[in-house]
């Protein structure tokens, strides 16, 4: 076998010349690794990472939305996993090390933690408690079924993943597993179906308020039981006290001061007519204070941006943070965080029949939980086929949503790399079925009715 | 003597559980520095430092607005300082190295490149071929003054500051040292020069017109010469050859193909009304593209930034950029900047009376090249007093601009720690000279019609 080391040819050098003059400060050692790394290294590498990173996640995108319909956020999940060591690192290794060098990491992740933290914190801001208006039966039995399947599967697949070595952190006990599995399976896009259904109009139908009121009340179960693993995961008693003390302190806080609090900056803005400098500075400190409290507690920077997110004031107060904060975060941050999941993503890792074989169970038992239980509990309860269809489909999406549980599970030392690896598939894979079944179901009504074309653009959940 | 690790009293041991709170995963050294130092820890750091930050920055601007009425920017140029070893760092050490420490200074530093990048984008998007139209011989004889006193004086006192150990990197030619005091001293800060201008209704008069013209002229000469220092500086012949062709084939290709090609932006922008996603995607790639390109080639990343920005659309284009990245930019990355600026100005570096005078040298020949220069060529060329004075001390007021060259000539290893302190001392003082000159000149009379209420708010620059 010819290597590239023993015979180097054209291509090989190549590569290494594009990567060397990718590191600009540092000659590149064989493995592709700067050898020198100077200060000013990191905001060249900076510039290029996003250079790169947003021009993958826009065409991606743009290609997922014009040749599968899909929305914006699809491609971007992918766009992420292209760049890590799935695709990008394992055709160009040494081009791909020269652009995301290991020394860059920490900044990377720190951009993807304010992307996600300032993305929950809208999302909170969006929150309404007329979310869960739906009372009817259907409504009832769509969410607790959403919430009961997915925890029943897990409780039933969990043991059996636990002894596939690599999957778990070796001693971690079988509820948090339990817990944690759970919580991945019963996890909805909700932000993105919010948006969906609200840009269709579909907001008084029956698919629309059954799918927001158990998605909202499916999420909210799943980030509570997150916040139990984490709580009590891990490190000793004392930790967990902190974490329980502190997350729900902070919780109470927010939720009986923190509406009262902050109403002056929602007046503020009502009156002046749009958001000054002062006010937007003033919320983005009470929102990295949120942030470094439920990270500091041992909680997670997100819960603390989306509980203070559900106390701000809501209206013309809401809609001038969107225009503010949601560009950025939308065009820069957030594709920082899907490019930082995806070079954790190691595709590689799912390389043996047995392994594939889990992939699948775990795809399999996901749609069954969500999909199915939700369609089944939805036909059960009087709907007509084609509602439970959409129903079903919009539930079993997962979007960026699972992207943040499963890297908070990576993160805190939950799960392995190759579970992450199954998860970001499955991710994935419940995200881009929800287009076509929906489109199937109400996306040619709409447009029979000339009401919208294909999927929405710009919709990043 | 008593000292706190000998006797500690009450005070320190608060300070160290203040300290070891702040640091929530890494037990404290007794140097105050965390033993250990998690990946989480970065974006908990994160988190905090941007709190910490955001307020002193907003805190701080608003006492000098409403206690000094100065500019907004003045306050965070000294809240920087006030963060940095100068202050907090001198009086609780502890607490400051828990807060900002050195681990995370890559982050810092990343954040502040961007956002000085995005700043000069805007800069530059902002800028004008008119601002150059005035051509009368008091616009000529501003101009002209306002670059040939700094020069003129910088090749005075080089030589003198040269023998000084530690002002500049030994070894850094005559010709060098020279060129970079001289631009330090030419600069002003033109865009908020062109602000305060703009916002007083001052457009048309001759002070306006003067001002801009030369302020603009000025800065231009200035940059050109850093980019050449830049350039020359340091590193190997080769180095330098791909400094200076690169920049220059980059500025060009900018000049005659940017514009041209960046229409179609405009023109989406027009039709639609609003900049999209997809257009604000694509101008920050080619932001990304530019600054990496600048700063890869071994000149700056500003430069690719503001070079990028003169080639913009304007119109409707620049007016929704503006509502889309600055508010961001101005709330979030240029304070992270002002930090890292203020983290490096280390005050107790002028602690003797020789240093003292190197230091009131400096600011006097900075104040008697720009404002003394400008105000006795303002009244040669036939000007009034009092327009007079107020050319001379918006021309000598650096602001942030000041702060830009000086923390890249202490990135790239020109001048030292000692110069760079003087350098900021300089800079906060002719900025805070500014705004009672003027007023008294101006602001008086601006209020009596009832036009403004002392200095516009937000003005950042």
């Amino acid at each position: 076998m010819i290597t590239a080391s023993t015979a180097p040819n054209i291509w090989d050098a190549t590569l290494h010349e594009i990567a060397t003059v990718l590191s600009p400060h540092g000659p590149l050692g064989p493995d592709g690794v700067t050898k020198l790394y100077a200060p000013s290294d990191f905001s060249i590498h900076f510039f290029l990472q996003l250079a790169v990173i947003i021009v993958t996640c826009r065409v991606v995108g743009w290609l997922g939305q014009k040749l599968l319909h899909q929305p914006q956020v699809v491609g971007e999940m992918i766009a992420g996993v292209i760049l890590g060591p799935s695709l990008f690192g394992l055709f160009l290794p040494e081009v791909q090390g020269a652009i995301f060098p290991k020394e860059m990491k920490n900044v990377l992740y720190t951009g993807a933690q304010f992307g996600v933290g300032l993305y929950m914190f809208m999302v909170g801001t969006g929150f309404r408690a007329d979310h869960f208006k739906s009372k009817g039966p259907s409504a009832m039995a769509v969410s607790l079924a959403g919430i009961a399947a997915p925890f029943a599967l897990a409780i039933l697949i969990t043991p059996w993943l636990l002894t596939v070595p690599g999957l778990f952190t070796p001693g971690i006990s079988r509820f948090n597993a339990t817990l944690f599995m759970g919580a991945c399976i019963a996890l909805t896009a909700f932000p993105m179906l919010a948006r969906i259904i609200h840009e269709r109009g579909l907001s008084n139908s029956s698919l629309g308020t059954l799918t927001l009121t158990a998605g909202a009340f499916d999420d909210a179960v799943s980030w509570c039981v997150l916040a139990v693993v984490l709580a009590t995961f891990g490190a000793g008693p004392g930790v967990a006290v902190l974490a329980i003390v502190g997350g729900i302190s902070f919780a109470l806080f927010v939720i009986f001061f923190g509406a009262k609090l902050l109403a002056p900056l929602g007046r503020m803005v009502e009156e002046k007519g749009e958001m000054s400098y002062t006010v937007l500075a003033i919320v983005m400190i009470c929102f990295f204070l949120a942030a470094f409290v439920m990270d500091a507690v041992g909680i997670h920077a997100i819960f603390g941006g989306f509980i203070l997110g559900t106390a701000m004031p809501r209206g013309k107060f809401v809609e001038e943070l969107k225009k503010k904060v949601e560009p950025f975060a939308v065009i820069v941050l957030l594709p920082m965080f899907f490019t930082y999941s995806g070079l954790n993503t190691r595709m590689d890792m799912v390389n043996s029949w047995s392994m594939l074989l889990v992939a699948l169970a775990i795809l399999a038992a996901s749609v069954a939980a969500k999909f199915g239980a939700c369609y089944l509990a939805a036909r059960a309860t009087g709907e007509d086929n084609r509602t439970a269809l959409g129903i079903g489909a919009l539930m079993n999406s997962r979007g960026l949503m699972e992207l943040i549980i499963i890297n908070i599970g990576l993160q805190k030392g939950i799960i392995g790399l190759p579970l992450f690896a199954m998860l970001v598939m499955m991710a994935i894979i419940t995200t881009v079925m929800a287009s076509p079944i929906f489109e199937m179901v109400y996306g040619k009504k709409a447009r029979e009715s000339g009401e919208l074309d294909a999927v929405p653009d710009n919709t990043t959940a």
